[in-house]
Formats: structure tokens, C-alpha cells, sequence
């Protein structure tokens, strides 16, 4: 059975790139307010592709912005797999950057030879939404998947999930379920497949610095007044020691050191660091002294600046004390750090640093716990075995840096444990210009989603 | 003679009002491109007007934005004296803060309870340009001036005067003068009519870092990878050390210190410390440890951050890495600092400052030397007086924390001492939104532009 639907989705790559170019389309960018009716329109669309593959499929309003869910026709005796995926997608900006628009998918080659479909959400998550909806198709067209299955799509994520929370506790009835499968992550290397094992949580704020009524002349008032943003920069640098160590008290009290077994482990991924610096236009890499690249991203925490604002931003000069500057950072966290409670330790380092001169005013954009699955369980070894399938390779066993709200929640409103099998490539550019979706991570992908329902089906 | 015009002057306040506004309503912002044509058209207005009043008046190209030149019929065996002013005004921006836009002049009372005009350039130096104007028609209409008069008129002063200097070499042997009068700056308050007899001087600098060839995810790729925004802040921090020192070796070497005479004069100007934070909207002063208030914007040194820039600025949250981030940052500097040497000093720091995996990149826009005249002389007192008729106070002896680098190149160029007798008002909000002249301002003004002449012609 599985080798003809693999054999069907060897055959629908055609119609496969055709519908997901047509997800693309539209600007779901969950953050602008701007795009509320794209997002709801994508969600219209995204019920109906569901439904076209014989799904019962429903569009849900949110405060913000809808979640759709879908489920097939339950078989009693099988077990119950709840599909999790985001349809909204990041700002495109700076649009210049692109060289083609964001929202008008084309199919080209990418740097590396390979061909590749280019727009915001190719990869994060569009795409890998598609794959999976091909092989809910192919089986479809088999006679029906070997599980039940429910799918839950939000338009949410890139703003951190604001309405899932209440939405996963009103529906935990409907959503009840034995498994999570979720494919929002990247594998290790175009050649090194991967079922990611545990996600890094995040604490996101804005932080609003005012020192001043409204911007001074730097020359008639410039010396005795207190400048916003020299002040920002003061405490933004206060942020790390010189040894790259997060310099907030309290920031490492909970967090669970790596194993002597995951250094080993990682240590024997295929690492091309001058390769990457080439990729990323960087001539050295940096962090937290002892630890190696891929120790610093999956299982280290990180505070970094995403934005910084303050003053004349224009073409040319203009002097000016500046009354006012921002700085949007966000953490990184690894199992067991709290997000509410790295929260309130940056707030209080903050606060205590800051010259009584300078007013703080604080905004929390997001909240997601650090999460972590046992390696040893049998869930796991149907991902791995799928993954083999999909990718005809073992997959390495990894974490992951970023950040899927979801995924604890699950855990925590559920019990569901979930098989995080992405498989973005880490050259797909997601959140910045000229992001791009390989057609064989595609064709992979789809052959892997069709590969997991058979391999959870024999748990 | 003087009485007589004084009462002339005494009754034009409608004219001049009137006549002002109209030169209010150019948008001669020389720092923007788009506005190349509003600059020269103010220039045209600006020659028109000086016809007005029987002088000779010419608009002369640079490579840049015109200069005009005008002058009265020469009278043998006076004294010649160059007067400067600057017609171009700063940004308005943030538009959004102006109670009324910034291009359409309107009367309105202060929050201090004063008549005045709001638009940008009403102080800053237009208003100021207008009421000596005002005096040169009056003198016109009573015979002519006592003096041999050049006027010098300049469309680049809010961007560095690129041209001026060039055009100053240039056109030296029709500049020939004695004596050079300026009123672009303020008095000491509305209570305290100044002569002014140093200006500090200026080295603007905008640094551009960058650390990757693009963003990147902050998730994904967050740990190991530089990031730009906080190198900045750390390159921006370490400028001060803790007692608000300007942290650049070799920064003070030439400054000279203030003397004991000046401190001990200063010290007795009125000094309303609690009103002076509640019109600028701050909780306390700051600066170099050890020097007053008046001290700090006269005397010392600054280095300003005008404006910071790096990553995501929109609407709520972006998780990335920044590739680039750039900081304005300009530097006062008091006498005998040369501010080349300081942007070498500062781009020297900020180098050997820079980790290796940091580009710098530096744009330079403003370099003016500071410039101190001694108080001894005839004409300062032919100044002083005349402030004294104009405003019927003796003036306070100050220094003037801006910059304006025509009066050092005065100096260089064509030998002049300058007396710089402004009459803004400190809470002018000159280069901020809702900039305002006094209507007393004018009418002190023009009556201190009609006594200048008296008092010149006497020397």
C-alpha cells in the first residue's frame, strides 16, 4: 500500500508546486494588522484544500486570526494523530531585498544549483504544510489513511501564538489524541535528514526608553541632558559579559546542561564552518566561550537584539539629543528556563541598571517554553523509520533553535508528545528576503508525511 | 537719527510679521534632495526682499544650494561690516508632533503665555535673518546705512556648509569687511539679553557595522552568529566610562580649560534648575562630573548619539539576527579641539574597538572648528550696547554650546572677528517639531539690528 501511494507523490510533483505557488499567493503576515483579510482568506483556502482531499474542515475565528481544523472520518481501533502547521508567515521586509516579490511565487534555481520555489512562507510553513496535504491526498485516493487524523492549522505563529492557548483548551475534546506530528523545522543538511528531539522556548519584549519630553538641539542643550539613546546602548551592552555569557542574574539558574552523550552525538555531524560564514557573508563566529556552533544554537540560551530605534533615522545629519530609543530582543531558551520568569529577570536587571533619568516602559511580544522529548520511545523510532523512507538516509537525531509555541502546549494541555519532522533546508532564508523551498525537500517531504501515518499505524 | 528709526521700527511690527511669513513658508530643508528647488526659491525671495530695501542683492550657484550676496552704495571712510545668516531650515520630522504644519506659519501663544510664530525656521534662523531686514529697511527709509553693508546669505548651513567655504575663498576680495555680525543663536533667556563670544565647534559622523551578508534567523541561527546591533551598542557605550568622560584617548588633549573668571561669571547668571527639567520633560541632569549645566553646553565637549538604526523598526516582532546597524553621532567640541583630528581619534577607538568579525564604515557630514573672541575689545562693546537699546537690558557675556562654522571660516578666510549677538529664546525648539520666534524676539530684534549699526559706525 505505502509503496503505491509513494509511487502516486514520485508522479504529482506537477500539481504538488502548482497548489502550494497558489498558498503563497497570499499575504498572511499575521503581524501587520493591514493583513487581517489575507490571513482569513488563506485560511478559507487552506479548509478547502483540506476538504479537496476528502477532509471535514472547518475555519474558526479567533481574537486575532482564525484556526483552521480538519479530520478525517474516524476508524475505531487506530491510533490518533494531531497534525499541527502555521499559515500565517513573517514581514517580507526589507522588500528591496528580494529579487523577486515576496508573494509571487517563482520556481528558479537557487545559489547552490538547486531547483527551488521563492516566497515569503516557501519554507516556514507553507511548504511543509503541502507536502503533508499531498500525501493526505494520495492516501485519499487509496482508500483513506491507516490513522485517524486531525489536523489543526493556525494563523498565529510568527506573533506567537496568542489565541492557541484558549483555542487548545476549548477544543481539548475534539483535539484529543495519542501522537503530535508537526513539520515547521529544518533538517540537519541538504544530505543529513533529522528528527529534532526538543525546541528552544522564547522571551520576547520591547523595551520603550524615554529620557526626555521630545528630542533636544545637541548643540544649545547637548552635555548636561540625559540622551535616550546612550542610555539604550548602555544597558543593551550591560546584556552579555565579555565571555559571551548572558550577564542577568538568575538567567542560568534552571538551565539543564547538555549531556556528555548529545556533545558526543553532535559532535559527529558533518560541520563546514568556513562553508557557512561563506553563506551567511560573516568572517568569524562568535557566542558563549566552550561551546561548539550547533551546542550554541540547540542547546544554549541566546539574548539578541532584533531591532534597535532611536532618533534621526533619515538621509543625512540632523542634531539632535534623542528623547526616546527601542530595542525589540528577544531570548532563547533551553529546557528548564521559564519564559514568565526570564521575563521578569530582564525586567528587574533592566530597571535596576537604567540611571534614574531614563523612564522604562516594557512590552511582552512572546512567551513559549523550551521543550524536550525522550529519545528512547517508539514514537520516535516510526519518525526516524519515515524520515529513512521519505529521504532514502538515517536521519541524525537533533534540537532545534528556534521556537514552536505549540509544541509545549501540546504537552501541557494534551499530553501529547510530537514528532517534529521538518524539513527545511538551513539555506532556505525563512524570515528574510528571498526565502526558498527546494523542490526535492517538496518531493521528500511528501513521501516522508505519506511514510509517518503507515509507520504510526503499526505503533 | 536712531531714535527716530527705532520708532519706525516700533510701528512695522505688522509688516514684519507679514514679511516673515512669507519667508516661513519655503521648505528650504537642505539635507533633502526633493527639496533642492524650495531652496532655491527661498533664495530668490530672499534677494527679492534685500532689493526691497535698496541694496544690491544676487543669487550665486554653488554645487550645492545658492548663496546670496547683497550690499549697499559704498560710503567712503565707514567701516564695512559682513552680515551672515543661513536661509535653509532643519527636517521637521516627526511630522506627526507639529501642533500645526511645520510650512504654514501661524501666531499662536507659547506655552509660556508669549505671541509668537510656529514654523520651522522661525528661529532657526530665519526670524532672526527677518528682523535685521527690518532694520535695513528702516535705516533706508531715514538716508541709508551708517556703514558700508555686505549681507552673506547661505542655503547650507543645517547640512555642514559644504560650499561655503569654497565660495568664501572665492569671492574674498568682495567680502573685504571689518567686522562680521551674526545672529543665529539664542540669548541667555527671555529675562537675559547675551553676546555670545565662542561657539563650540563640531565633528558629525555616521558609523555603518555590519556582520553578515543578510539577516538570519534568530532562532535557527541565534548563538553563534555576530550580531550587529549589539556590537554597536557595545562600540556606542564604551564612548563615556562612568563619570561621563568622553572615552577616546587623546579626545581632551587640546581642550582648553575654562577659567576661573568665566566659571565665576556663569555662575551668577539666574539658573532655574526645576524649570528648566520640567520644559524639557526630563527627571534630572547629567554630563561630565565636576562642571554646572552652562558649564557643559559652553565650555565641555559632548558625544551625542542623534540617531541609531539596526533591524527590525515595524510593528510588533521579528526574530532575527541583524546584519547591519548604524549610529549618527556627532561631537561638540569647545576650543582649541580640531575637529579632523577628532574624527580621527573617534574612527581610530572605534576600530581598535571592533571585534574582527565587525565592518565599519564611515560617513563624515559635518566638521566646524570651534571659535572663542576676546572679550576686550571696541566692538564687543558697541555690541553690548547696542543689545542694550534693542532689548533695554544689559546683556549677559556667554558662550553658545552650537555651531556655526561660517564664524571660524570668517576668521580663517577673510580675518574677521564676528559679533554674535542672537537673539533666539532657549525654548525656541529650534530643529525640533513646533519651533516658535517671540514676536518680542522681532521686535527686540529688529530694534538691536537697527542699534548695531549705530554703534559700529562709531568705531
Amino acid at each position: 500500500m505505502l509503496e503505491s501511494i509513494l509511487t502516486t507523490l514520485d508522479g504529482r510533483m506537477g500539481g504538488a508546486v502548482e497548489g502550494l505557488c497558489r498558498f503563497l499567493r497570499f499575504p498572511s503576515i499575521s503581524t501587520q494588522p493591514e493583513h487581517a483579510g489575507d490571513v482569513r482568506a488563506c485560511a478559507e483556502f487552506l479548509a478547502q484544500a483540506l476538504r479537496d482531499c476528502a477532509l471535514e474542515a472547518q475555519v474558526y475565528p479567533t481574537p486575532v486570526h482564525p484556526v483552521v481544523m480538519a479530520r478525517n472520518a474516524h476508524r475505531a481501533g487506530r491510533p490518533t494523530v494531531l497534525y499541527y502547521g502555521h499559515y500565517d508567515v513573517q514581514p517580507p521586509d526589507p522588500l528591496e531585498l528580494w529579487t523577486t516579490p515576496p508573494f509571487e511565487p517563482v520556481l528558479r534555481k537557487t545559489p547552490a544549483g538547486h531547483d527551488a520555489i521563492f516566497a515569503r512562507g516557501a519554507s516556514d510553513d507553507k511548504g511543509q504544510i503541502w507536502a503533508h496535504i499531498e500525501a493526505l491526498r494520495a492516501w485519499n485516493g487509496q482508500g483513506g489513511l491507516p490513522v485517524n487524523w486531525i489536523g489543526l492549522f493556525e494563523g498565529e505563529e510568527e506573533i506567537g501564538s496568542p489565541s492557541l492557548l484558549a483555542f487548545l483548551r476549548e477544543h481539548s475534546a475534539q483535539l484529543k489524541a495519542d501522537l503530535a506530528v508537526v513539520s515547521d523545522n529544518a533538517q540537519y543538511s541538504r544530505d543529513v535528514p533529522a528528527v529534532t528531539y526538543g525546541l528552544r522556548g522564547m522571551t520576547y519584549l520591547e523595551i520603550v526608553l524615554t529620557t526626555l519630553g521630545h528630542d533636544l538641539h545637541s548643540g544649545l542643550a547637548g552635555g548636561p541632558v540625559p540622551n535616550a539613546a546612550q542610555i539604550l546602548c548602555h544597558l543593551v551592552d550591560s546584556l552579555h559579559d565579555s565571555q559571551g555569557r548572558i550577564n542577568i542574574p538568575g538567567f542560568y539558574d534552571d538551565v539543564t546542561p547538555l549531556t556528555q552523550a548529545e556533545r558526543d552525538a553532535w559532535a559527529k555531524l558533518p560541520c563546514d564552518d568556513p562553508a557557512y560564514l561563506r553563506e551567511i557573508g560573516a568572517t568569524a563566529l562568535c557566542g558563549e566561550a566552550g561551546y561548539t556552533a550547533n551546542e550554541l544554537r540547540w542547546g544554549r540560551p541566546t539574548c539578541e537584539v532584533n531591532g534597535l530605534t532611536s532618533g534621526y533615522q533619515g538621509v543625512g545629519a540632523k542634531t539632535i539629543v534623542p528623547a526616546q530609543a527601542s530595542a525589540k530582543i528577544s531570548m532563547r531558551l533551553v529546557p528548564r528556563q521559564d519564559p514568565r520568569k526570564i521575563a521578569a529577570l530582564f525586567q528587574q536587571a533592566f530597571r535596576q541598571r537604567a540611571p534614574r533619568n531614563a523612564q522604562l516602559r516594557f512590552q511582552e511580544y512572546f512567551l513559549a517554553d523550551p521543550i524536550q522529548f525522550d529519545l528512547g520511545g517508539k514514537a520516535m523510532a516510526a519518525a526516524a523509520k519515515a524520515v529513512e523512507i521519505g529521504f532514502g538516509k538515517k536521519p541524525a537525531f537533533v534540537r532545534g533553535g528556534g521556537s514552536i509555541p505549540v509544541v509545549s502546549w501540546l504537552k501541557q494541555i494534551l499530553g501529547l508528545d510530537t514528532l517534529l519532522v521538518g524539513f527545511g533546508l538551513p539555506d532556505n532564508r525563512t524570515h528574510i528576503p528571498n526565502e526558498k523551498f527546494d523542490l526535492d525537500s517538496l518531493h521528500w517531504g511528501m513521501r516522508m508525511a505519506a511514510a509517518i501515518y503507515a509507520e504510526i499505524a503499526k505503533l
